[in-house]
């Protein structure tokens, strides 16, 4: 039986550059926005000073983290044309072989700091949910092969019954330069 | 620990009316397509004629056959503006717990009749792949509650490493009238 995919092997796979064509759902009026963007991830040092100072911000001992990776992005949505930038610190915390938080210091559903708790379904996909304020984010992330990665967004309402939007990206990997 | 979702579940939550975004990302030249649909699921007699016909054509016993069920369609695409209308009859024959195949009497990816194989995974995912001569369709379908499925689907070359499309959609279900 094949080892199943933990975080290491997760960030490993995601490194590099990806071309994503995204799509979002908003679910109360039927509404289609549509994002093309690149992503670019790459590992980082666990000993980079943004891993140390996520660390203490979450109080969490940096000799407890795996795999640290940053992720930069660069879209332009049809909706209203706007760029979006951005870049984004990630953190894995293991608290188990197949689970953990996430710490970041930009979340997707607000602006802010975010502590995620991740895990791996046995068919490989990485679950990701995060506690926000007013909204919950659910992000599952499965490779179909080397070169190409889904990612299906789920904004929920805090309370985590109603769905807000539901976001579906896929990324086909980018050649090397 | 609670009771992992099988066919007749999946079947039984599945049996209504719902209103469906679907986007479909082209990969090649990245274009995006976006179909509004209304989805009917209806279940259907063991011993109704079309499952016990296609129980013939597949030469699977008729006393095998779980929960079997019909779908119609009616949809609209940006993309050339067709409407897209039809009705299929799927019917699961168990081949283990959480695992089996689905006969049907027209597939996605082709207009023929198919036979997938579908098995849950340990977080309620329902998983089908259909083989077909020139391409493979794979698709997954879950709910994010009673009222609320996703379902990401992908087109395949046939040898199943390229992915040719990936659609994904958001189906809310419709009030009953």
């Amino acid at each position: 039986m094949r080892a199943r995919l933990d975080i290491s092997d997760f960030v490993a796979r995601s490194i590099g550059g990806w071309r994503s064509q995204r799509s979002v759902h908003h679910l109360a009026f039927a509404h289609f926005e549509q994002v093309n963007s690149t992503i670019v991830v790459s590992a980082i040092s666990p000993t980079d000073q943004r891993v140390i100072e996520l660390c203490q911000t979450y109080r969490f001992d940096p000799d407890r983290v795996v795999a640290p990776f940053q992720m930069t992005w660069n879209g332009e949505s049809d909706w209203d044309g706007e760029i979006s930038k951005g870049e984004t610190v990630l953190v894995p915390i293991p608290t188990g072989d197949y689970q953990g938080k996430l710490l970041r210091d930009q979340g997707y559903a607000e602006t802010i700091p975010a502590v995620g708790e991740y895990y791996f379904t046995e068919d490989d996909s990485f679950v990701l949910t995060t506690s926000y304020d007013r909204a919950a984010a659910e992000e599952k992330i499965w490779f179909v092969n080397d070169n190409v990665r889904c990612r299906v967004s789920l904004i929920k309402t805090s309370g985590g019954s109603g769905v807000v939007t539901a976001s579906f990206s896929s990324e086909i990997r980018q050649n090397e330069p």
